[in-house]
This record gives structure tokens, C-alpha cells and sequence, in this order.
């Protein structure tokens, strides 16, 4: 059916000419003999104007009372139009209805949030919700084509596993069969299995914590990219780190220029994400925490206020490293000039947005991993096979995980995660 | 600590030089005064030759010692060698041991199936599984740039649930908080809401069938690539098919030359692969069937035996169209001129690979998909929302699902998909 028809981001190629588009009515207003459509399809929205000397007095009618969303053809001239903030419009010829929408449930008035989300399905459509998939789109493959430029091999872990990996408390369990398995935390720790087949990979995919948090931050079901490298150590993780959000942040500027006008974002703040990042500490950054008035001793982990406080010191995205080992996971490799530290990073993303990505060394003494495993209180029979990677030689790794939902929120200046997917899963949210 | 190393893949770039490779003790053989290393870093493999009069004694005995899967720093002298597969070895001047291996368990001897899924994370490094796991990442890739080539858009479909896409006999039921969810089968209802709001997207993703089902095509968590179309019909949704098979072909004979070699796989059978594919409707297949003696009857479902016949049938992949829509799912739309028929496609690939496509044109009546849910006997509720797809601006929309295990075990020509992902999941696996 799209046979002699254009879509919205190629209208220009038919600049001047006759021709169909396929889309819905996302918006109206009438002035005397005149009525204006916003015509969407997805790709663009484009103004249709309809001159009751241009059209039949059926269209004309139609134009007038056809219910938002409805789905149309129109087919008209391609015209120029310096006022659209796409250049053109169409001088409409006839207006073809394919299916006429019962009264649309979101209007432009205020809904609150949990009306929204349970519409999801349609707020999608909205100019808004529209920007952030495509920035969503750009930045998940521009993160992909960054690790597949520089020679990783993509791997999928599994969803389904036998066992916790980032502590026991937030799994969600799913009746397998005659047993139990555990939606994934992180596919790191296969991940680390994978580096040793094949030296540098990474993993894109969901993962699953079942936190009872209710903020921000927070969604039950987000995705991750998570690059591991062999032989390789904390400085590498943070140096590809640093070049993956450049990467991202460059492309979705130069791709994504229409959406980000949409969200109003201020580009300046993006603009100035060049290397080299600042690399702090923790030690470090307790002390500027503490300058700043913040109630917080070494030792205690970096709550989101704390992440927002340390973050808005800075106007570039700010690695944290060398935290406590106390507050990170069994995995981690303790420094070797300061056992009571690991050789874990972080990086906070500015604007007062925090953690975006957590990574580190991880432990490669088979012997060290066993005692942490003990001291975690885990269950060593199901890490076996993660023990092996220790048992058959071991290498030096490191790797990293940066949250989608979290960089998108904060590439695109928006305050909470559950815009930032489709079809957000809170503690509270399963539809649609 | 791979300063002043080099990767394997790169090795052609310091031929006369010296340099240090990092990797792991692949296999070694012992020739009088000279000893055979074959090292492995996961972006190849390469022979290092140690002999007596250039090393230290130490070296040259630990190269005679040294346990398979060491993992060691080989310096040495980059030297062409036309009897290698990669064209250079490497002249060592040392050996580093990083870490010592315990004796490794999987030998060249025949280890039973169930072993080796029990070492996957240490199968994963044999020269097989790695060229499986590279030709699956490049795979994957030229699949999504397929896609975003033609501006599609890429969305994630929710992995949790509230109810079934596919039927409700293999559902994986998950514990979410107070309530149940379920792991969603395949992500195109939620693709079709998307295609609703941005035009064509696609999901790639992990999906989950909970079925008995112990063949060599079944996985219970395997990745499908779905694309979406709003304004398109069935032809459009096998046009879009058969251009991504071609890609996927393409790039992977393209890129993926070495590893197909490990696999043995027959090129001449791939070559063939280009447009147009042959397009039958399920009633001249089963004339087909009839003709070569099988057992079946116009209206029963195609089986694994039956696809396996029909697809040996020809020297391409086969598009079958036009299902009895009894054996189809409830979404789909009816053939307007046959409404016993449902317009479904599946795409069966040649050698007796069968079904790795399936897909159609969506019922776009709110009428018709209200009967069919209720005939289906499924419950109207939780699809309230893919419901509302057809009330406000329903439009002619198809697309269809591709597994990627399937497409993968087909074009590398091997028996079983439980090779063609990292961590297989089956009805009695889920370690490790």
C-alpha cells in the first residue's frame, strides 16, 4: 500500500511534485477556509493544508471532523514552506481514510504519569516519547559499533541462570520446569567466560533486578552493554570506557539534532563530553563530598544524592575508582598496594545524573575468588564453572557495564529512566 | 599489559619484527630439539617454535611441560610460514607463564555431549565453538545493519509480561514481586504498537518457550531479530525477508571465510543463496508432500519431517504462504478472498534445515481480532492494549520473527542449535 507513496523523512526528495502519504493525524486546527493537519508516519510529521477550493466538499468536511489518530492517505503537492521546521508542506488533493479512530484517550491536557503509563502503547506516539526511540535507536548503535570497530566479538549471555551474581536479595525467580532458575543481574560473569574463548567481546541484553526502589534510577528490567577484555587491567576498562561515551555522545549529537530540539535539550552541556574525563578516587571523592557539607564517611557506599553532589562538580562525566572492597561485588580484584580497596571504577554522568556505568579488574587467583565467595556467603556449587576460569589459565581481565536506560536519560535530559524504554517494568508496572 | 604485545589477527603487521603475544597454550607437539606451541588469543591461533639453541634451558623445558590452557606471554620473532593457515609463526626468544593451568579436561578424545555442555565455558575456546560464536556475532550484525540500513528503528520489547503471545502451554512463569509474569514468547505485539508510533522498527531479543521439546532445533531461551511494518501487507513482509537472507548469507561468506573452513561447510550451498526464492502456498506444499509419499493431509501443521522434505526439495530457501489459519496464531490476518486461509509466511531454509522465519500480515480489525481472541479462548484483558492498536488508527501492518540459532546452525552447516548460542538453555540445561 505504500506503492506511489512518500514517507515524511524523504519528503524533500519530491519537492514540487504530486504524491501519497501514509500516516496519522497527530493534530488539527481550522482558520476560515483552511484546515491544517499534522500528518505523522512515524518517520516526520508534516503540515497538510486543506483549501475547501482545493478539495471536495466531502474532504473538506472530513478534514474538519476526523478524529485524532485516525489513519489516512493524503495525497497532494509537495510544497516549500520556510516556516516548517521540516521545509515543507502538502497542498492536500484528497484525503483517504483507511480507519477512523475512536475518541483518542490522551489529549494534550496534563494526564498524570500512571495514566500515561498505562497508555504507553500510544504515548509512544507523541513527539516526545517519538524523539526518545530514535535517540534510544542511535545510541544503542552507536555503543555496538564502537566494541565491533575495535575487534569485539558480540555474545549473548544467558537470561535464564542457575545462580545470583550481583547478590541474592534482588532476584527474580522463575519456575523452570521442575526447578528454579534466576533472571540474570549482569552478563558479566559469563561475559569473563566468553573473553577467554574469544579475548575481547561484549554483551548487549537485559537484565533483571528485583529492587524495591522506587526511584529515578530504578527500572526492574533494563538493558546493558557490557564489554570484557583478556588481559587487560583497570586503566583499560577506564580508557575504553571514556571512548565509548565519547562515541555515543558525538553520534547521537551529529544523528539525533531533531530529537534533541524536541526535548529541548541544552547541546552546549553535551558539547563539552571530550577526553580526557576527570579520574578520582574514592578516597578523593569523599573528600569533596565532605567539602561540599555532605554527611558522609570513608567507608560508606555513594548513595544517589551523594553521585548527584559529586557529579555536579564537574562538567564532564567523572570516573571514580578504587572504592572500598566492603561495597563492591565477590568479583572484584582487590588493589595489591591496599587490600581493603578494589579495583573498581564507576562513572557518574554530570547534570547531577550519577553512576552510567560500573566495571572494574576482576579477581584472577583461583584462591582469592574462593575465599570471597566464602566471605559473600554464596553458594560455591553453581560458580564452578566461573572458578574454572581461575583454574585454567587465568589471565588478567577487566570489563564494564554501562546502564542504556541510564546514559539515554541523561543524553537526552530527562529526569526519570521509565521514558527512556518502550515499555518500562517497575516494581509497581507489568502493562501494557 | 599488552603494551608493546600483539594480537594474532594482526600478526601480518610485524612480520620480521619482534614482538610479545599474549595467549593461551591451544596444543602443542614435540619434533627432537624442537618444540611446536600452538597459541591461541581468541582472535586466531598461531605456531610458536622453540628451539633448544634459542632459549634458555628453563624455557625450553616449561615448553615441553607446560599444562594445555596456560596462559603465557610468547616473545619471539614475527617469520613468514607458507605452510601456515594465518602465514606466519613465530621464532620464540621466551616464555612468560602468567598463570599455570591444572590439567585441562576437555582432550581431544570424543567427550560425550552432556560433558562438553558441562564445560561450555571451556568448550567455548575449541576452534569450532569460536568460529560458531564469530560467525554468530557477524551474523547478528549484518542483520540489525540490514535493518537500520533502511531506516528501521531499533526497540526493545519488554522480556517480562503480563500474559501469552504464542499460546499458553509453554510459558515460563516468573515470580514479580506479589504477582505473576510470564517471559515473553516473542516480542511482536509490542513490536506492532511500536511500528504504530515510529513506522518500521525492529526488536532483537531473547525469547522463551517453555517446551518439552528435546529436538535439534529447540532451545527454550533463543534470540529472534522482529521486524514491524506499518502500511505493508504480506508480499512486503516476504520482500523484507528474503533481502535479509541475502544479506545475512552474504556477509557472513564474505566475512566469516575462515571460520566456515573450521566448519567444514560446503560454500557451493550458500552461493546459491541469492533473489528470488520460491514462493509456494501451504496448499501447493502439501501437493509437494503428497508427491514424495509423505503421509499428510490439507489442514494439518508442517512438522519438523515434513519442512525437512519440502525445504530438501529445492536449492533455495522456500517461502511457504497462506496457512490454514486453524494452525496459526490468533493475530493473524485471513486471506480477504479464503477466509479458512491466514496470511502467514514461513520461510524454510534448504537442506533439511526447515523453518527460520515466520511471520505474516496482522489482523487490523478490532472485530475480527475480538472474535479470535475469544475463539482462541485467551483472555481479553492483558491485550486490551494491543487491542487498542486497532481502535485508534488501525492500518494494514506485517512483519515477521527470524530465530537467530536457526539461521546460524543453518548457514554453519551444523547438526544442533544447542552450538550456535554461548550458553544454551534446554529443558534439562541450565548450567552453566
Amino acid at each position: 500500500m505504500r506503492n506511489n507513496s512518500e514517507t515524511i523523512d524523504k519528503i524533500s526528495e519530491r519537492s514540487g511534485e504530486r504524491t501519497r502519504v501514509c500516516g496519522w493525524i497527530a493534530n488539527k486546527r481550522s482558520s476560515g477556509k483552511i484546515r491544517f493537519l499534522q500528518l505523522r508516519d512515524g518517520t516526520g510529521v508534516i503540515q497538510c493544508v486543506v483549501m475547501a477550493d482545493r478539495v471536495t466538499p466531502e474532504v473538506f468536511e472530513l478534514a474538519d471532523h476526523i478524529p485524532y489518530e485516525s489513519s489516512v492517505i493524503v495525497t497532494g503537492q509537495v510544497q516549500k514552506d520556510p516556516r516548517s521546521s521540516i521545509g515543507f508542506e502538502i497542498a492536500v488533493d484528497n484525503i483517504e481514510v483507511i480507519s477512523e479512530a475512536l475518541p483518542y484517550p490522551i489529549s494534550k491536557k496534563d494526564h498524570g504519569v500512571a495514566f500515561l503509563m498505562d497508555h504507553r502503547h500510544l504515548w509512544l506516539r507523541s513527539s516526545r516519547q517519538n524523539a526518545l526511540m530514535k535517540i534510544r535507536s542511535v545510541l544503542t548503535r552507536s555503543a555496538r559499533s564502537y566494541f565491533d570497530e575495535l575487534g569485539f566479538i558480540s555474545v549473548e549471555a544467558p537470561i535464564l541462570t542457575p545462580t545470583a551474581c550481583e547478590g541474592t536479595t534482588s532476584l527474580f525467580e522463575v519456575a523452570y520446569f521442575d526447578r528454579s532458575a534466576y533472571l540474570t543481574q549482569s552478563g558479566q560473569l559469563y561475559g569473563e567466560a566468553a573473553a577467554m574463548a574469544l579475548g575481547k567481546i561484549y554483551v548487549y541484553g537485559p537484565t533483571f533486578r528485583a529492587e524495591k526502589s522506587k526511584t529515578r534510577r530504578h527500572l526492574t528490567e533494563f538493558w546493558m552493554i557490557e564489554p570484557e577484555m583478556a588481559f587487560c587491567e583497570l586503566p583499560d576498562a577506564i580508557d575504553l570506557a571514556e571512548g565509548l561515551i565519547c562515541r555515543i555522545v558525538s553520534d547521537t549529537l551529529n544523528q539525533c539534532s531533531p530529537q534533541l530540539k524536541v526535548l529541548e535539550r541544552d547541546l552546549s552541556r553535551l558539547e563539552l563530553v571530550k577526553p580526557p574525563f576527570p579520574r578520582l578516587t574514592y578516597t578523593e571523592a569523599i573528600d569533596i563530598l565532605k567539602q561540599k557539607g555532605m554527611d558522609i564517611e570513608w567507608g560508606a557506599d555513594l548513595g544517589g544524592d551523594e553521585e548527584s553532589v559529586l557529579s555536579g562538580a564537574f562538567d564532564k562525566p567523572v570516573f571514580v575508582t578504587h572504592y572500598p572492597a566492603d561495597i563492591k561485588a565477590f568479583y572484584m580484584k582487590r588493589d595489591p598496594t591496599n587490600d581493603r580497596l578494589a579495583l573498581a571504577v564507576d562513572l557518574l554522568a554530570p547534570e547531577g545524573y550519577g553512576e552510567i556505568i560500573g566495571g572494574g579488574q576482576r579477581e584472577d587467583s583461583l584462591e582469592a575468588l574462593e575465599h570471597r565467595i566464602d566471605e559473600h556467603g554464596l553458594d560455591k556449587e553453581p560458580l564452578e564453572w566461573y572458578l574454572d576460569l581461575r583454574r585454567y589459565g587465568s589471565v588478567p581481565h577487566a570489563g564494564f557495564g554501562m546502564g542504556i536506560e541510564r546514559a539515554l536519560a541523561w543524553i537526552s535530559g530527562i529526569h526519570h529512566v521509565r521514558e527512556t524504554i518502550a515499555f518500562p517494568r517497575l516494581l509497581d508496572r507489568l502493562y501494557p
